[in-house]
């Protein structure tokens, strides 16, 4: 997928460049987490995951997406994937 | 329906334009989620779903509706229809 | 009721003119739903239902009024009304 | 109490003007309701009522005082008094 | 304490002029709720409590403060103190 | 602490220049406490606290920081700290 | 990583400086908290934790992230690292 514009993006948010097309967690509000391959973003957040899941509260997958979209306004933070223990 | 205005919308939005026409889940804020055809959005991630329906927890219909129209500032995020496991 | 300004919505705030007159499902932040006439709105969707009655979660009335002012901000999704079975 | 500014208000919000000087109830966030004489608003549906009180669940009065200000972006809906079923 | 700006205030807002000096309870997000004499406050509703006190749900103290700033977006309503029943 | 901007607060937010380097308690969104030195803020209520302690809901310490910063944003109110009953 | 840029930062927001590459506690929404080393933030309270972990009420770690990007909106409070008791 394009990349994202590289324009106004404060430090935080440009670090989302070196976590494309690799696989994050994104904790959103209402107790929703999901994992996927981070495809694009921009500077309000807004995130494109692809192969994401939708987890619940022990990780596991409780429903399957080609491609979500997620508002960024939503977003809590978003990480690289888990560490093993 | 008419296409959505194509000027200025970010990256992630765009990919709405891939969603046109086709079946997608949208988790809102409260708890709610709905499925229907996307027919229309703007750069607000406001949605009209036509043929919808709000689902319960496990994704069964809790009603129907012909036509919904979803305030962005309420998405959590909008997937392609969920994947048979 | 007047017709409410046609300036610059976006494309799915548009698709409420064609609820205009109809009994609409307006789904509200803080667990609300109200049912009514729909016979005013604008660009922030804030709606003017008539004949209204705020809904418990099986649907039925809880209170009924004349009419009623939905602030926009508050509004998950106004749809037509619920398709019967 | 002196009359609202008529200017730049949207269709729904001036259904207000006919609610001036009777009783209203108003669906605030937080699970509060308040009753009360509708003496002045403004555009950010910022309201004024006299004689108020706030209900309960079953819409009888908790607390009662003179004169009640409410914020705007607090309110969920404002209503004509209830209908008597 | 200084007088509040008298400018570009909603008629609403400037109804707070006559809570000056007086008693006021304030109902806030979060549950919150604060009984205090009003001694400023401007056209965002910030506010300015002195010999203040946080109410319980029975309207009994649970704390005490000289003096309390409360911050206008979490404000849900001010009112003139309660009336004895 | 360097003192913060005098320019363009309203009334309310200036009497934190009193409380300056004065222990306070904040009471945040998410039923969050905290006790403090205040030794900066500004326009916006962003706070920073020294020798500073999330509390419980008894008012007891639950986590100690040598500093802490506040988002203007999450704050309901500013105290002075709380008198002794 | 690279320095956060110095331009119309508040006084309270400038304290973060002293917090770089140091351990840090954030608190946010939804009853969240993360610690780990600050590597960058901005003026809108963005944070990069390094070698960062969600705690649980405990203060224990839940998951464990390489990286972690933090939206701005969701912070309660930043702190230096928790001090012993």
């Amino acid at each position: 997928m394009s990349k994202p514009q590289q324009i106004k993006l404060s430090v935080p948010i440009k670090i989302m460049t070196r976590m494309l097309n690799k696989e994050v967690v994104a904790r959103l509000k209402g107790g929703v987490a999901v994992r996927g391959v981070l495809s694009a973003y921009d500077g309000c957040m807004n995130l494109v995951l692809d192969n994401a899941a939708e987890l619940d509260n022990s990780g596991e997958p409780l429903a399957r997406y080609g491609r979500i979209l997620i508002r960024g306004s939503q977003v809590i933070y978003v990480s690289s994937a888990e560490l093993t223990a």
